[in-house]
């Protein structure tokens, strides 16, 4: 698997990985409706570093860094990470999120957090606790899931 | 005290109250050396209502308030207050809080949520309290102090 900084020749695979994630409303706080142009500019947004996983010349996940706050604020990094459907179960998700706590480290970054893990992302949650994240808190029925109603999203953080 | 809608023609006045609390540096993330217009165009975005408090036709306060989240999110909301420096200890941050707390009732929100209130900021902290915040977590040496140095952050949340 490479990781490696995303470019614009990229937009069609990652859309084609994000679009799915953010149509079924599940795991990240942003509109299901939202259009591919809106989404590729959050995603590739001038604040942040985009990165995509490869596999023998296939994209299949991709995450972006980005200071969690400016100015006083900015030395905690913030990451959204996806993994394409077809390529679940095979390390990727982990592996990008390696890269992301190795990338900010080396950006001099001091510490991670993550705003807003939803409570039923059990699989995620698993993978931050495995990578030394604890959670700091659960900001109570703050996500509307499509299916289970109001439940808690979570305040993830690690040191670096 | 009258609260209203920001109009454009307050720029002036909501720029002289941000300015010197963007460059005191020690309650809001963001950058010190933040300029007018970036800064106005942060306080008053597309995706925010904007307000100001007035006493005798004076512009002493302003705030905005937007979804904390998008999509699944959208529930609950968050706002940013300044209180002229001019017109500490009247009540205009109270009376600010107060109004956003109706304001956001009416518009159909859940439930409100600071991210980032400075462990310093005490005045700001017992005001929260009063008005039924509670303290959810705290964020570890997330906010870099102009004189305290590396202080916690902490994230308060009441439901409406």
């Amino acid at each position: 698997m490479e990781i490696r900084l995303a470019q614009f020749s990229d937009h069609e695979a990652i859309w084609s990985i994000i679009e799915p994630v953010i149509r079924g409303g599940e795991t990240y706080a942003m509109p299901r409706d939202m259009n591919r142009d809106d989404a590729l500019a959050y995603w590739t947004a001038p604040d942040r570093e985009t990165f995509v996983a490869e596999i023998d010349g296939t994209v299949v996940g991709t995450y972006f860094i980005h200071p969690n706050q400016l100015g006083g604020g900015a030395h905690v990094a913030n990451c959204g990470y996806v993994t394409s459907q077809r390529a679940r179960g095979r390390g990727v998700a982990r592996a990008m999120a390696e890269h992301s706590l190795s990338h900010a480290r080396a950006r001099g970054y001091r510490a991670m957090q993550f705003n807003f893990v939803i409570s039923t992302n059990r699989r995620a949650i698993r993978l931050w606790e495995n990578l030394g994240f604890e959670t700091l808190c659960h900001l109570p029925d703050a996500f509307r899931h499509p299916t289970a109603g109001f439940v808690d999203a979570l305040v993830m953080f690690r040191r670096l």
